[in-house]
């Protein structure tokens, strides 16, 4: 086949997963570009597949401790500099305008909105944006405190700005997130563990998957290098597994970010030194359309194994 | 009193809540003004409203059916238009911003950010907002069908632009909701139905509560009017508990919203009349912090009947 062939053979596929997601409640479209609402089976997948990576972290747990806290979708803008998201990742991030007129401006701006205008470009920023990853208001909340290897536990909605016909791809999902932030050594041993039983949770769920390294999409010629420089690190691995045969899709990830939180949040260890830190996520509405593409859009009718293992029997 | 000591003492009042929740790990503090973080126990109790509202829903299923749907909290900037809520509650709502620029536009934006400026402003529309209520997406994604009574259990996450000092009004925040669209009779009784229960599950968490007729706020001076007319036809109610003694805040609301989203979104009962539409809804986290001005901040020591009540013992 040549490259057309693939990529028209690729979207075909696409394009049928995504009829069948809607056809049988999976996906429920919404009136938003690449924003999709979820059915009753489909939630109920997720909310199982969140509560089996519960159990690995209950079991993974290290002397120090997990705990489990939660942080909404929207956080302050200035988040997004303070991880350096607005200089990596420009292409991704969402801010929220907000309207903070009178009775005058809101005229105006129904006049605009009456002519089918975009009144949206009358709107000021609000100081709040969406968050793009899970574990990145944990390290805002805990700036300038000493660290000392705890396992955070963190399921949350993440908006990244890449509307796409594929459904795999959403613009809104949730992540669940096991972070440790302690010395190198802890967090090289958080990332190491959890990408074992990541993997073996997923297959366990009947998914054919392999790990590899990676590199998140920085921006522009200079994102390049970054990225070039994060494989050869193999500072980054996903878990992936082929919804579309000959094609892998990302459904996981594990992260060693070395110290780049830690010292933008001054994360300390007890000996004074800057913290590391290393995440694993699943990508929870991922895994779940990964399923379905596995086992069929009946989730009564899937494995008692599977079943069993994500708490639906 | 005078009017400015009874501001005053109110002001005292909530400081000392939020600063009693933030000592004992049940807000955590972001840098999002008015966005805060939930703690293990807080989170805990968040679950277990929910649960125990599923519980009313299972209970007071029709004969049509309870559907569990689940949408994010993004949709299309068209549902603000869609719902009139650009036109009824502007100062409300938040639109999202996106980043679509070259290379160039980039170093321009970064160079912004350098000299402290605001960046965001030279973002541009999405076509994405924030779902101001959870009701709405729902609406959007039955538009066009026949409606026939079933009730909709949806949980979701809510944003309101209104940024405050007192810690039970949130920025973002998780509502559980019960919807039915049908006939005008089974939304009165779905309304009814509904604040009975929701009144009594409250009770029984040792809440004295009282239930009263509301308005929603809507904006400016024509807004006024749009109040007073809401208020008198009793289309909303709330219910209140004193979280400030003296000072009662909404905890949950019941609604009745007759044709209003039927017209919009042309929903049909069997006989091809508009349909008619009413929505309770619990704010997950007003009750659980109500719960612990209540009963304290440790949830272990709090009553028996309460615990079991949430699904925590």
């Amino acid at each position: 086949m040549t490259t057309t062939d693939i990529e028209q053979d690729l979207t075909r596929q696409q394009d049928t997963f995504r009829e069948g997601l809607e056809a049988n409640d999976w996906l429920l479209p919404t009136l938003g570009d690449g924003v999709t609402g979820l059915g009753p089976q489909a939630e109920d997948v997720v909310q199982g597949i969140a509560s089996a990576a519960r159990g690995i972290a209950a079991r993974l747990s290290p002397e120090a401790g997990t705990r489990r806290l939660r942080f909404p979708p929207v956080n302050g803008t200035r988040l997004l500099e303070r991880t350096d998201y607005v200089a990596s990742f420009p292409q991704l991030l969402g801010t929220i305008a907000a309207f903070e007129g009178d009775n005058k401006a809101h005229r105006q701006l129904l006049a605009t909105y009456e002519e089918q205008g975009d009144w949206s470009a009358q709107l000021t920023p609000a100081g709040h944006a969406l968050v793009p990853a899970v574990c990145h208001p944990l390290y805002a909340y805990l700036e300038g405190s000493r660290v000392d290897g705890t396992v955070f536990e963190l399921v949350g909605e993440c908006y990244r700005h890449e509307p796409s016909p594929d459904p795999m791809r959403f613009v809104t999902f949730r992540m669940f997130e096991a972070v440790r932030i302690g010395t190198p050594a802890e967090a090289a041993e958080h990332r190491e563990k959890w990408l074992a039983a990541g993997t073996g949770l997923l297959t366990n769920l009947g998914l054919e998957v392999q790990a590899d390294t990676a590199n998140d999409p920085f921006f522009g010629r200079a994102g390049k290098l970054l990225s070039a420089g994060q494989r050869e690190a193999q500072l980054k691995f996903e878990i992936l597994t082929e919804v579309y045969p000959g094609h892998p899709t990302a459904i996981a990830s594990a992260n060693l970010h070395e110290d780049h939180f830690g010292e933008a949040f001054d994360l300390r260890t007890a000996d004074g030194a800057v913290a590391h830190s290393a995440c694993f996520g699943f990508g929870l509405e991922r895994v779940a359309l990964a399923l379905a593409a596995k086992h069929g859009f009946d989730v009564a009718a899937w494995p008692a194994s599977v079943r069993q293992e994500l708490g639906l029997s």
